[in-house]
């Protein structure tokens, strides 16, 4: 099988950049309750990218981070005085990379390599930066372009309409089995970095290939420099 | 404040029919595993109609029931051979009702009154029928007619497609929050029956009234019959 992939897109969140100091960061806000905090904050983030999307209410992905912190504390009767919201948020804009980001990146540079999150360009920028990844990445592509979030196919358009490139040439690298899913269904060859070891979702979708960290994924792609060859089978 | 209400539409499941005896069913299958089951099957099952709404991938209400039943089970490591999932699906098919539906029903007669759910036209109509209120509803719309879930606008347009009313001419009923900040974005009259005493949602957008049951509403909607008098504040 020969896939003939020209791009990769990596999704940011938890895909490349390690939300772990976040989750450490709300337990040292609410020692006892922060693994509780974070994960009801993370569901309803994604919740009202979701619902916002689909009912045509868009708003950018710093406002809807922040309402689902809003929510999660009152939810859980936490108190967030303005200066602890304000902490946990800034959280998001210098966050680590997992350790296995670097050197995959390096091995696969011979791809054109890309971000596709539905991260703010604020939020992306600020993350690239502070994780030393500018000169990395050919582009950094927002949903925030399109106004709606990741599963439309709106957002997974991004990348053909930004590089030039078919659908079909694109590689799309996600820790998240629902944007895998989405993405898949969009058109791209999809890689599921299953870093939490979940199972898979049923959504009537499968990844192409799934891998507990980037490692292999060079193993995976092959180079594209040299067309001729066959990609090994998973 | 007038409202000119014509036509009363309520979400189903959880808003008219209660789903603790499929709770009950999940705890009798699973001793002391049910509420957990439970509450993962529900989570994924609204998570389902989001994510293949905005992608694109419609199934029928029914399938993502299963396939969120499916997941949660695996999830949760519980094996479910296909009796029991059988059983536990068909539990959804005679629902009971919630002991306030029927007499606020009765009083809201004189309004024309509808059913607006994600179910399958097969699930509605079984659970409408094993709850006796076939004589209930002047029509049941399901959002399997224009093949994409709540919140797309697509849904709550049925309302006026099939009854013949502006949309500011219908109130709209549920107990999901999230429901009813898809069904007023869109231009609805809404009525939050907080049946779970839960936390509003931030979506900024808020239910015209909040009320713990059913009971209410007629005082708040007053009788259309009587075009000129006014509504009582809330």
């Amino acid at each position: 099988m020969k896939l003939g992939i020209q791009v990769i897109a990596f999704d940011a969140y938890g895909t490349l950049f390690d939300v772990h100091s976040v989750i450490a960061l709300c337990d040292r806000k609410f020692p006892g309750r922060g693994a509780e905090l974070s994960r009801l904050w993370r569901a309803k983030q994604l919740e009202y990218t979701w619902l916002r999307s689909l009912s045509g209410q868009y708003e950018d992905f710093w406002m809807v981070t922040e309402s689902a912190l809003a929510f999660a504390c009152r939810s859980l009767n936490l108190a967030c005085p303005p200066q602890t919201r304000e902490d946990l948020m800034e959280s998001y804009l210098h966050l680590d990379i997992f350790s296995d980001v670097r050197p995959a990146l390096a091995k696969l540079s011979h791809f054109k390599l890309a971000i596709l999150s539905n991260g703010s360009p604020r939020m992306l920028s600020a993350a690239v930066e502070s994780a030393g990844l500018n000169d990395v990445f050919t582009d950094v592509m927002s949903a925030d372009e399109v106004k709606i979030y990741k599963t439309s196919p709106r957002v997974y358009s991004l990348v053909s309409q930004h590089l030039g490139v078919s659908d079909s040439a694109v590689a799309f690298v996600s820790s998240n089995f629902w944007d895998i899913a989405g993405a898949k269904s969009f058109g791209f060859w999809t890689c599921w970095v299953n870093r939490g070891k979940l199972p898979e979702e049923e959504l009537s979708v499968m990844p192409d290939v799934t891998m507990p960290t980037l490692d292999g994924l060079v193993n995976v792609l092959g180079d594209p420099t040299e067309s001729e060859e066959e990609c090994p089978e998973v």
